[in-house]
């Protein structure tokens, strides 16, 4: 697919297929996206879990936070939850400092999962002590994204973006609306 | 191009053809990829600068610092400098976090610029008071990234990794090796 489709493609979902399986190979693949994407002094620190399985899934879930913006709506509810997780970690033995590199590896891998027929969202809202708990995370780690994934079911609509309210929404028939502000926006000059 | 091989192929480049001009257009298309990726809470404080003509080049460049690893190696001499920048500013009139969405953008940047044909690397170490005085960044803005643009002139391979040295270094004929951990290294579980 042409990069611009990729990324035009690439939005954030919430709603899934949850039966719909991820197999371990293409969790790989992503990772290997990551893998060769840039790192602040070539360092390489970051490390990652993965799941696809529903029971380590069902772990996973209830530390994440969703859409703060529906504030009627408190995630996926069963049958529509991710069918994949990888989890981005900072491995401190090597840098304390991680920088945007799981930024940049996230993108990486939400392209790849596009590119593969799946979506996901990014996810920076964590209970991080309780999932550390959870999957027995050792303190040596930081925790730095949850990258939620699987077969999205929704649908989602970029809107352009009205008195600067970039709050995203549903309409009645369950489309998820997101405004974006313009080019011309973006770029500044002085 | 397919995306593995889009990642594969955007290595970050140091040395360019510095005579190759980048047009305005192509500058603004990449800063379109940025403004579809993904934003915490779909934010969007992300501000863009975009430079493509030799005398502002000049004005960016000695603010940028290049290859901590190549300590013989103070930057591109002239001719090989980048022919065009990308700066990525956090809007702090809209948030003062921006959390890793600058590492989000500058990646589908960076993707982009391969795609077109183009190379770079992205720069955190910047000098950003000395680069805010030249170019009259407001103080409401934050200096977040600076990219470096232009035809790549030098040969970037990548390594398996040795004794866990990530020091990138440059052979004999100038190819620069890059040395990356295995995917096994990458996915831990516990």
């Amino acid at each position: 697919m042409d990069l611009k489709d990729l990324i035009f493609k690439s939005r954030s979902f919430r709603r899934f297929n949850e039966s719909y399986p991820i197999n371990l190979k293409t969790l790989e693949s992503l990772v290997d996206l990551a893998r060769l994407s840039p790192t602040t002094g070539n360092r390489q620190p970051l490390k990652y879990m993965l799941f696809n399985t529903p029971d380590i899934c069902k772990k996973v879930f209830p530390s994440l936070l969703w859409a703060g913006y529906l504030k009627d709506w408190p995630g996926p509810g069963e049958g529509e939850r991710p069918s994949g997780y990888i989890i981005i970690l900072g491995d401190k033995s090597i840098t304390d400092t991680f920088g945007v590199d799981h930024g940049i590896a996230a993108q990486s891998i939400m392209l790849g999962a596009t590119d593969c027929g799946l979506g996901g969202c990014i996810i920076a809202s964590v209970k991080r002590e309780e999932l550390r708990a959870e999957l027995n995370i050792p303190d040596n780690y930081e925790i730095l994204l949850v990258l939620a994934l699987g077969k999205p079911v929704e649908n989602v609509v970029i809107d352009q973006i009205k008195d600067s309210d970039v709050k995203y929404w549903r309409d009645s028939e369950g489309n998820h609306h997101v405004p974006k502000r313009s080019l011309k926006e973006l770029i500044v000059s002085f």
